[in-house]
């Protein structure tokens, strides 16, 4: 027996049986769908990038723990991409001359890191990634969060389950300089900081402060800061607001009801130039991350000397999911059968498939049998497929060119020409709201 | 300059722009379309697996010249997939207790083998696999056969265009034991040299021949052999007709329409046992295998003691778009977006948000610019992206509670109050049949 290999897929990684790959698929349809309505279309990258692109600009705990990497016949040194932003740069910066500005695109690709699996980590997961090209103006931030809003309304969440809680870096920075009072060489520090606020004790922080070289004054007042909320808008000088998108978002009274203001929102990744922002579950049991993004002044300054800037996101599949769940949102899976057509004999079998040709011409998904087995052990295998009809191909029946086609729901049966078949089932299928 | 970053994707990978993309959607939508009416359900698996399932049971060409592998950190030789069929035993194998066979599914998973990349070839390709499980009858084959010419008349494939040649490995092994009189240790070697039997010249392949040991009588007769085609049943033993699938379904004069029996056809992977095939494009500038597969007595014997015969192919998206383009059939790349909602002026942005929402509530995909153009400007971007209309939204009309809708088609347009503006475009969609 132990020479048999293991048939769990790999540490971090996840088979999709056809029950759970329609769930996956319903939801992210609907995510495509509305993503869509927004005028977004779909690229697509390949899963091998050089080393190089992460090595540039990723953040360095993807490139020195996290990278899979690989090195070709070749020499050539390759990663599995980690992440989707390096690649849509890529091909934005080697497209740029015959693409029209802005350009709004979207991909699902996997991507791969390597981490200990936990909840809501994977070393493989999908992400959903939305990015506009190309303009500077508050408009794409307005855009965004009116997409997302969309977004978590497809998937049929309400807006008391999550909240969108929205910074800036331009506002973050100024809070830190001129209303706490931290030296310009210690801003970037001080932001990570900032990121951990809610996920280390108040002990902790200290110590970290400290090691930074935060006095305990500022320290104080950092905290004050972040506990204010939206009042610390009211300190952030005029100069440092007037550079700030989220201020003029905030003051277009539609638009400022689709976010939360709040100075704790720093966002990882060293790209982010201006707007950041994270949508938080808001349910009890998962107070979490979802997603986020932000706003970028050039991504692709890596690749050419053409400015482009940028404002998107990444939504995993993992954490969408643990939130679905936890809000009873997430979908039941689909059966992949509406109708079998079950052979009464060996010679009936070629009846049966042509039956099942009429039902699939009619748009119906039908299957027949390989094998003979008795009626009532075909139709029981036919309910736990999720029929919800059989077509009974008996010889008597046959003689008169029909066919019994019963409704699994109701039992109801009915003796039906054979080449009216595929209309009724049809009509059914309708009716059974499938 | 030269410090830039190149542009272009990994030699023998592809990028695909959202122009290219819609091709690539649509035609496999096309395909996912006739495949789930047989009633197959759609899985998936990581991309990642053990190399340890590739050097069991893939072909020496493959393991030791053609798989990407790595080592991850924690000491595990993975390798990205090069074929999906070991992936798909493995799953299968460790849900087979919780299964209901027949199992029917299907995948549309990315590739990778390192090869130098030339016309059909490239390093990462899209493969739509097919498969089912727990079954020996030759209802099998002959589903799948059926299934084959639904798919390429739902690519828009005439049947005059390609033909679906199979073979029988039983049949093959009898014909050159019992009818050439090839001795059994060299059966393996002559089939690959059947195999081969197109591609190379005759003075190749008598060399090839003398090689493995074939004497120069038994050379000549494989050639009467081949070139005989269907007249080589005759003189088949009825034993091993009697075992061949194939030899059932060239009875039922449904199914043998469908076929073209070929004693040519072998297929290179060891895994087939039983039916083998591959579908050719008949076109003069194409003459290739556009895909194949067959039977296998079991594949999941590496996984566990349970027997699972099974039936399966494989079709490559680069072969395929081929076979579209030399044959006209390659559909044309969907716009991104129906309609622009065009603001004059930068206080009327957010009206033109509103309009875009309802025009998205109707179901019809609107986008709004992010910077203030020229109307001029701004209609002729819309003509570019494919939009068929455009919604123009003016401080006089607002004042009136209304906006001019524009039909790019035609030129006609008219005022409409805002909330009129969602039905109205999708009426036009409708007309404009997109």
């Amino acid at each position: 027996m132990s020479n048999f290999l293991p048939t769990a897929p790999y540490r971090g990684t996840r088979d999709f049986l056809p029950a759970e790959m329609s769930v996956r698929t319903q939801v992210f349809h609907a995510l495509y769908e509305v993503i869509e309505r927004y005028g977004y279309g779909r690229y697509d990258g390949p899963i091998l990038e050089p080393v190089e692109m992460y090595e540039a600009k990723s953040s360095r705990e993807i490139v020195e723990q996290q990278l899979y990497t690989m090195t070709d016949r070749g020499g050539r040194r390759l990663a599995l991409r980690p992440e989707m932003t390096p690649s849509v740069a890529r091909i934005i910066a080697g497209n740029a001359g015959s693409l029209q500005f802005p350009v709004r695109w979207y991909s699902h690709p996997n991507c791969h890191r390597y981490e200990r699996p936990q909840r809501g980590r994977v070393r493989e997961h999908w992400q959903v990634n939305v990015d506009v090209f190309g303009s500077d103006s508050a408009a794409a931030e307005i855009e965004f969060f009116e997409l997302i809003h969309d977004m978590m309304a497809g998937l049929g969440a309400t807006p008391d389950m999550w909240v969108l809680r929205v910074n800036d870096r331009v506002l973050l920075d100024s809070m830190l300089t001129d209303v706490v009072g931290v030296p310009a060489e210690q801003v970037r520090a001080v932001s990570g900081l900032v990121d951990r606020w809610e996920k280390y004790g108040a002990d902790k922080l200290a110590e970290d402060a400290a090691e930074i070289g935060v006095s305990d004054k500022q320290f104080a007042r950092l905290g004050e800061v972040l506990a204010a909320g939206t009042a610390v808008l009211d300190e952030i000088p005029d100069e440092a607001k007037a550079q700030s998108r989220l201020v003029e978002v905030l003051r277009d009274s539609a638009a400022s009801e689709l976010i939360t203001y709040d100075p704790l929102i720093v966002r990882g990744f060293d790209y982010y130039t201006s707007t950041v922002f994270e949508v938080f579950d808001q349910h009890p049991d998962n107070r979490r991350s979802l997603f986020g993004g932000g706003r970028y002044e050039n991504l692709v300054g890596l690749y050419s000397a053409q400015r482009i800037p940028g404002f998107g996101f990444g939504m995993g599949d993992v954490t969408l999911f643990d939130f679905l769940d936890t809000h009873g949102l997430t979908p039941e899976p689909r059966s992949d059968v509406d109708v079998v057509v079950i052979p009464l004999a060996e010679e009936l079998f070629g009846v049966a498939r042509r039956v099942a040709r009429s039902t699939r011409a009619a748009g119906v998904r039908a299957t027949t049998p390989l094998d003979l087995r008795k009626l009532g052990k075909e139709i029981q295998r036919a309910v736990k497929s999720g029929a919800f009809a059989v077509v009974i191909v008996g010889p008597d029946e046959v003689n008169d060119g029909q066919v019994i086609v019963r409704d699994l729901a109701t039992g109801d049966q009915r003796n039906l020409e054979i080449d009216r078949v595929g209309p009724a089932v049809a009509e059914m299928r309708d009716t059974h709201g499938k």
